[in-house]
């Protein structure tokens, strides 16, 4: 029997709390709040997020976090992607030896530029060969009622990536493996800023086409930036890449979505900051993401119109206006 | 000048008038019925499929064939696919000599399995080389409100190529190049196939995941089957692929979607196809696909699926069964 702890009880920390319990996995739930442990020990609801989501007699919580931590097989990662350094550094030393380390989280730390995965192996002090990550497209609320999704189990070695699979895959989930971290990790960075665009563009009133250009331009920029940093092209093809792309362009239960779409509206981006309980993670890998381009010297055209509007004055219009006038091309570059 | 027939005056061949029209290309639309083409000549209307959209003064219309044909430079086929043979048997003998002939349908033909390209230039008795594709997520009702989309030209040869581009590039219309004919078809006949189960699923009450997963594992089995025909598999991430595919999958204007959804709520195929005017080409297809596949020995899961549901008596509930009970793999194949 697998146990894993996992590090945040956010929505997707939670519903994934529910995939492993599926899975046959035994889950110790880290929550920041002793308040919100006690309220799952007790009522097996995490109301603050997933409340319709019964939750297993297979998972515990608690907010200690060496508790949590003694004995795991595995430790997820499921916190905000720019407290991960943070929050790790003060988990360092109670990880279990030898543990798996796997990353749940989508984002470029701002910076230092550095991936997720790349966060933990520096931070915990373990190989990268150490680290895995599940990625693709998993709106946390549909995973929670339990509908049929697939996503990326990536890893550097054929072992990790079948141990991680074989924690998580339930009757509504299906892991696929994939050896290619980076790509991964890229995706599902990039995605969040490409979701901001199309929010943008939902807010202007635009449709299907212009929707599915975005989604797929920013596919072909995404490609560009993690070839440079040596992903494989394939992965951009895949659940870490479209299927994450697709399923966040097209939700509205997505905060950088809805970010965007307030921004497309007219509001500015303190007006929507102000409303918002939580900055969409979008809006700071977008700095992130276009230094590190920048450092590679990766055209990244829809990523510096989203840096362009949030950082740099500019409208939702003016991005429209200098995407569509851009030199006509080939589509592969 | 340019100046083009447009052979087929439905929503899609239409709106690309519109499209040709504000490029500076002179356009005469080939119409079925005279009195369609009178209609567009004396209200500059189609008001049969596009009625909102104002037609401009250089698009004029014929039900006369030869007379649309007669000294255009390119000649653009925008026909249901599997009539394609029969009116282009009609044509051939008028069809303006050396002039490159363009498609924009999307579809395989029964019984013989060939791609439109293909059947073009079999019964034209032209060269493959002499034939363009023009495919990407364009659906017309979007078009013709002149909203921001980007599209796919294909043809072996880059002077083709550039002159099919440079003839259809409006300000809200971006032609991206690519010399991949065969992926350009395979993905856009394909994506009818995955629209309609992705319809079903929704039909079935099943979110973004799940449509965000049959999405991407449909363009990977799209891939496989385009890599054994020679396709490069780069095409698959690129408008024709990603983006036509989540432009039909998302919206509610596509025929495909709507034939999945009905079956997916539990209507009868009978029933279905006894409410449409037209069938889906996704219905017809399917089967040209399946059996296409299997010639070649590619595996593709949610086509035979698909497949199973329209022909063999299966419920959508059961392909999502089988597809989430396969065992687990790798994300490449």
């Amino acid at each position: 029997m697998t146990s894993a702890a996992i590090m945040g009880a956010g929505s997707w920390g939670t519903a994934f709390a529910a995939v492993m319990a599926d899975a046959g996995t035994d889950v110790t739930l880290w929550a920041r709040r002793a308040e919100a442990a006690d309220a799952i020990n007790t009522e097996r609801r995490n109301v603050a997020y997933l409340p319709e989501l019964q939750l297993a007699e297979r998972i515990s919580a608690t907010a200690d976090a060496a508790q949590a931590l003694e004995g795991a097989d595995l430790v997820v990662l499921a916190v905000p992607s720019q407290s991960l350094r943070g929050n790790l550094e003060q988990w360092r030393d109670v990880l279990p030896q030898g543990a798996p380390l796997v990353s749940l989280m989508k984002g470029i730390e701002l910076g230092t530029h550095l991936r997720m995965s790349q966060v933990i192996a520096e931070v915990a002090g373990v190989p990268l060969a150490q680290v895995a990550v599940v990625s693709g497209p998993n709106l946390a609320k549909e995973i929670a009622q339990k509908q049929p999704a697939a996503a990326v189990v990536a890893a550097p070695h054929h072992g990790l990536r079948a141990k991680v699979a074989e924690a998580c895959a339930a009757p509504y989930f299906r892991p696929y493996t994939n050896a290619d971290v980076v790509g991964t990790e890229i995706a599902g960075a990039v995605k969040n800023v490409i979701a901001l665009a199309v929010g943008m563009a939902h807010g202007l009133g635009l449709g299907e086409n212009t929707t599915a250009t975005l989604l797929t331009r920013g596919l072909a920029e995404t490609a560009r930036l993690g070839a440079a940093l040596g992903a494989d092209p394939q992965t951009f093809l895949g659940l870490a890449g479209v299927g994450d792309m697709a399923a966040t362009c097209s939700s509205r239960l997505s905060r950088n979505h809805a970010f965007g779409l307030a921004l497309g509206e007219g509001q500015t981006l303190e007006e929507v900051t102000a409303q918002a309980s939580q900055t969409a993670e979008g809006v700071k890998s977008c700095r992130s993401i276009v230094e590190l381009a920048r450092s590679v010297d990766v055209d990244m055209p829809i990523c510096d119109g989203v840096h362009a509007i949030l950082y740099e004055g500019w409208g939702p219009q003016e991005m429209v206006r200098a995407l569509m006038s851009r030199s006509r091309k080939s589509e592969r570059v």
